[in-house]
């Protein structure tokens, strides 16, 4: 009945939408097996995409050729650029979506694409021979031949939900959780573990006093994510509130603690611990009277808000009374409960950085279910999975990512040489390199990369080619163009910044912190004229290249630098038993972890800088 | 935490939004229960709504001031009106939809109506104390409290998903069973049945050839559901298509009926008769070489395609390959395959004709869960106990419509009388006064009485009050319009009918069967001017009125006759048992149902008409 596919995706949340897509652009032959046709691309929790480090993630996904970025500004509704006031290397693109549009959009992409083709069952298993995975196992026994296939089951691997002291079986409210993939894997050798998340309880916009909270706005100028022309800055916006909790909220909560399946032991899985549950964060932060909530729309026209910072498995009486007290919830209805859930992961350490697990060939592992957090994180490994397993069909090496060249690297390295024991997060201080990965040039470092293996289109290479030799022409004239003291000297002191005694470049001005390409253009009509036929972003290119040129130039230089040994690649079947003079630790971390290359090597948690001082002895550099 | 609501209404099917909207509308305080508020107004099987005796009751409910004909408008994607070459009384609008859209409109329609709370979870049971119902027992344990109850649980009661030899728990594909309710109400006393239903395979557009099949246009220039002018007629609409079944498809579908859950004995619930499965068609019409399959898109954008006329529960196998076997479908993909499902009822008859449950007071049942089958019945129903709850509430009389006046009272006249064995369908025929109950007319019937009980709003009155008026006044100036035989005899000619000598009347002129008010039109260009300040409404008004005159007149007068005996009250207690002469069959259905009218009584199968002259004297007629 089913054609053998090339790529198999189960689950069809972040990662394996992205997947699917990537691998479909390819050229791959590729089937996306879900659950429920009606919950593809389903927002679990918060109805909002990118922020700190992940609106990063989502302008490199786009960067590549992925879809999260498109459909994200399709689906919209608000958008802000976030840490504007700091250095353009903490600048993240944040937007508040519609969850209906954003999941519809998905779909419709999804079924635009040739060579994706749909199942709508539950996958109950793997068809593994020789160590080869070979397709999937279906819930009513049917069995899809694929030749291979991509994990994305989210938080639904024997999914258990708590609210209180109740607690059920299920892989998101509503859905059930899906059984037999995690104990045929541990049969065939992987270790599985597990961890929890939580959301907040769903309120009624109609029974909120928002006069009571502060107002949050969009930007006044609105970005989006994709470098594509595909898609249009919004042009009107929702708006979202803030409020805070305060004492008698935090009171009513504790009240309710001895109920807690997170307090009295019944959840045993590990939680985000930089996404907390509101009762973690009173308990944790005992000394802070207030906490933030964001009350955000759940789409341009539904009542339905999102509390976000309230997210909570207490009991919902407990909810209920510790949410209407706080200021502009007096009134507050719920219409369903915050809960925590637990599910199975498997520790990213039995991956290669293809995200192929070491055990069984061409089986792909991507998402939540590789004990990481977020829609971001999710999106970009599926990304990388649909990749890589296209590409193993293609008989062509796996893509993989420089930690110097995109966050999507930074996170997976990370989880592959590091582990995780809690619900792995995107931060910006998870990068060594963050200068060089900035929001506005994910185009400049990966679309490249992303046209020369088959996924960004002729369209999205030429665009970015264009940004890259006008900002080149670009700062080459403003190196050139000099400007003379009686132009801009009364203009130098209104910016609070010296005065020149003779000519000097845009360039030379520009590297001062309080002159920017804005402010100059204000001074020169000539200037202003000449900048006008430059698109916004290459303008925001130039000015960012010229103010921190040098250290950018630091930052790849110690990139250049640690290529050189990065790259220096392990022998496949290198046995480090062997090398007694290996700590213990570095010894067993060594044998688990197999690193591909040095530089992998040294980023493994457990092996010391001594262990690699003498692994680079015995390899002969 | 919940406060006492006036009306809870348990799942959030076509049956469970009209109630919930109704009695909101109508003041109550409502909560609407549903397990899952993402597949709220979720349409389970066919994107449609309408088609014969169907598109009336959409009509009625709208005329009433219910949604469903409004949340059609907005979301249809074609439009037609059935049966337009035969009498008024057959013409039946049908809309094809967008099966996202359709949910989304019902979705955002309930968060826009004000008193309609929302509570995503399953509920297990109910609160009954004294033999009245107090509220609900959720499936986390929480109790909320109602003074009345709606349950509509669609197919999802002890739901069981047939596919071949393989069955699972499942209250549609993908979404869970309910369970409990059955059982506490086999407890309180209730008879529960089992019955059945199917849904053909969902397939891939792309990977149909459309050239090999017939091409479904809408309707030139289309209608639409509602009355009201909060929607517009489409501008722009889909085709479907059709194409056949041949000897090979029965074949191969033979092959598989070893393997079907219908034959074998697997299901034991009886399935709608008039909506049989491909195996049923085939089996029982062993003689016609070809069945209809309506090749209709799921929605506007999406590739989607629902396989009309092939609902299926054979292997997935056999679906498969006796589905490329239909022309045009050579290279189909399926999205999943066809299903048949088996549910809890309980049979109707315990109901009063409020809708309200004869054993436990306050309790309401509407939808599937009454043994009917369709989101028309179903929303209807709902509508009704929506309303009746309400009224209820506000201890005023239940509102019972009659026979003579909607599809509506047929209805659940035909489930409260008559029980049904099978799933009950609609259809025009099961209606005594056809020409009555037309879809033209619905808010002519319908919509004073959807006012005075505070469900349909003012300007629905006023609409439907000046149609009246129009109607009235422009049936008096073609009675009155005189017309010579010199302007219009050769016009006559042309179409086929005798000419006139002396002046003629329009209205005589309009009852010959070949001449319509738009031939007319033609021949006088005045009386074009004249007529082009009706509305088209009224233009079709009154032709019909003027055409069928003495038709609806006969109807009219035996409703009358009947609306005598139809109205008589039989005692609450009246003590059938007592008396001798009547039948067994008679006196034992006449306890069961407990009539409240001699016309309710003489509709009961098993009361014969010597039952009902004996009865007729008892009460002293
Ligand atoms: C209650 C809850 C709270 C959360 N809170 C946060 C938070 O606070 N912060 C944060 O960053 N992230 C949070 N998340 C996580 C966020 O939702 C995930 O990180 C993200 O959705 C993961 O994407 P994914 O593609 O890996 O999996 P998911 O989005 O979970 O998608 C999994 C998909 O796989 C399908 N599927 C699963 N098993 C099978 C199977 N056997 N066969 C067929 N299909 C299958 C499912 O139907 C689904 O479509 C939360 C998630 C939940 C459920
Ligand atoms: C597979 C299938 C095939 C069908 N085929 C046809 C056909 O060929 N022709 C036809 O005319 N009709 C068909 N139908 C029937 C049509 O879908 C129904 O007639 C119509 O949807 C009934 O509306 P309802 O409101 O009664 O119930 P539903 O539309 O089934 O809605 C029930 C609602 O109740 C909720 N719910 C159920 N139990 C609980 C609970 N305990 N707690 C909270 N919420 C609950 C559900 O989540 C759902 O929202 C089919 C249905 C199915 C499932």
């Amino acid at each position: 009945m089913f054609p053998e596919y090339d790529v198999i995706v189960v689950g069809a949340g972040h990662a394996g939408c992205e997947a699917a897509h990537a691998a479909a652009k390819m050229g791959a032959k590729v089937l996306l097996c879900t659950m429920n046709m009606n919950t593809i691309a389903q927002m679990s929790c918060n109805p909002a995409m990118g922020g700190v480090a992940k609106g990063q993630i989502v302008r490199e996904i786009d960067a590549l050729g992925g879809m999260s970025g498109i459909i994200s500004d399709k689906s919209m509704i608000q958008f802000r650029m976030l840490n504007r006031s700091k250095g353009p290397a903490m600048w993240s693109p944040r937007s508040q979506n519609d969850r209906m549009r954003f999941a519809e959009e998905w779909r419709l992409a999804l079924e635009q694409t040739p060579n994706v083709d749909f199942w709508q069952e539950m996958v109950s298993g793997l068809l593994v021979t020789d160590g080869r995975v070979r397709g999937v196992r279906t819930g009513i026994g049917l069995e899809i031949p694929g030749k291979t296939v991509v994990l994305t089951n989210g938080t639904f691997l024997n999914g258990v939900i708590h609210i209180g002291e109740k607690q059920f079986g299920g892989g998101r409210t509503g859905e059930s959780a899906a059984k037999g993939i995690t104990e045929q894997l541990v049969g065939l050798g992987f270790e599985a573990g597990r961890m929890k998340t939580g959301t907040p309880p769903r309120v009624d916009g109609r029974s909120l006093d928002y006069s009571k909270m502060e107002i949050q706005f969009g930007d006044e100028n609105p970005e989006k994510f994709s470098y594509s022309d595909e898609t249009q800055p919004l042009t009107e916006q929702r708006t979202c509130w803030i409020t805070y909790t305060n004492k008698e909220v935090h009171e009513t909560l504790e009240s309710g603690f001895d109920r807690s399946p997170m307090f009295n032991g019944r959840i045993q899985g590990l939680g985000p611990r930089y996404c907390p549950s509101i009762e973690d964060k009173i308990n944790r932060f005992a000394e802070r009277e207030r906490h933030q909530i964001f009350v955000e729309p759940e789409g341009w026209n539904t009542v339905e808000i999102y509390v976000n910072g309230f997210s909570t498995s207490l009991p919902e009486d407990v909810q209920y009374k510790a949410l209407r007290k706080i200021p502009g919830f007096e009134n507050a209805k719920m219409f369903r409960p915050g809960y925590a859930i637990e599910y199975d992961f498997f520790p990213p350490t039995q991956l290669k950085l293809s995200l192929e697990t070491q055990l069984i060939q061409n089986l792909f592992f991507a998402g939540q279910i590789n004990g990481t957090t977020g829609y971001e994180e999710a999106a970009s490994q599926g990304l990388m999975a649909g990749i890589n397993a296209a590409r193993k069909v293609q008989e062509e090496e796996p893509v993989i990512l420089k930690r110097s060249e995109a966050y999507i690297a930074v996170l997976i390295d990370d989880l592959i040489n590091k582990g995780t024991e809690e619900p792995y997060r995107m931060f910006t201080s998870r990068a060594e390199f963050r200068l060089l990965l900035r929001q506005d040039n994910a185009d400049l470092r990966l679309t490249q990369l992303g046209h020369q293996i088959g996924l960004a289109d002729d369209r999205r290479l030429e665009r970015m080619l264009d940004k890259k030799s006008d900002t080149a022409k670009l700062i080459n004239d403003l190196r050139q163009k000099k400007l003379s003291p009686d132009l801009i000297n009364e203009g130098l002191e209104d910016m609070d910044t010296a005065t020149v005694k003779e000519k000097i470049s845009v360039e030379k001005l520009l590297k001062r912190p309080q002159v920017g390409l804005k402010e100059i253009m204000d001074l020169d009509n000539d200037l202003k004229v000449y900048l006008s036929k430059y698109s916004k972003d290459v303008l925001e290119q130039a000015e960012i290249q010229i103010k921190y040129d040098s250290y950018i130039e630091k930052e790849q230089q110690m990139v250049d630098k640690l290529n050189n040994m990065e790259n220096f690649r392990i022998p496949v079947h290198f046995d480090y038993l062997a090398i007694p003079a290996l700590s213990a630790e570095g010894k067993q971390k060594l044998n688990k972890v197999r690193p591909e290359t040095l530089g992998q090597a040294s980023r493994i948690s457990g092996v010391s800088p001594a262990d690699l001082s003498i692994l680079t002895v015995y390899l002969g550099r």
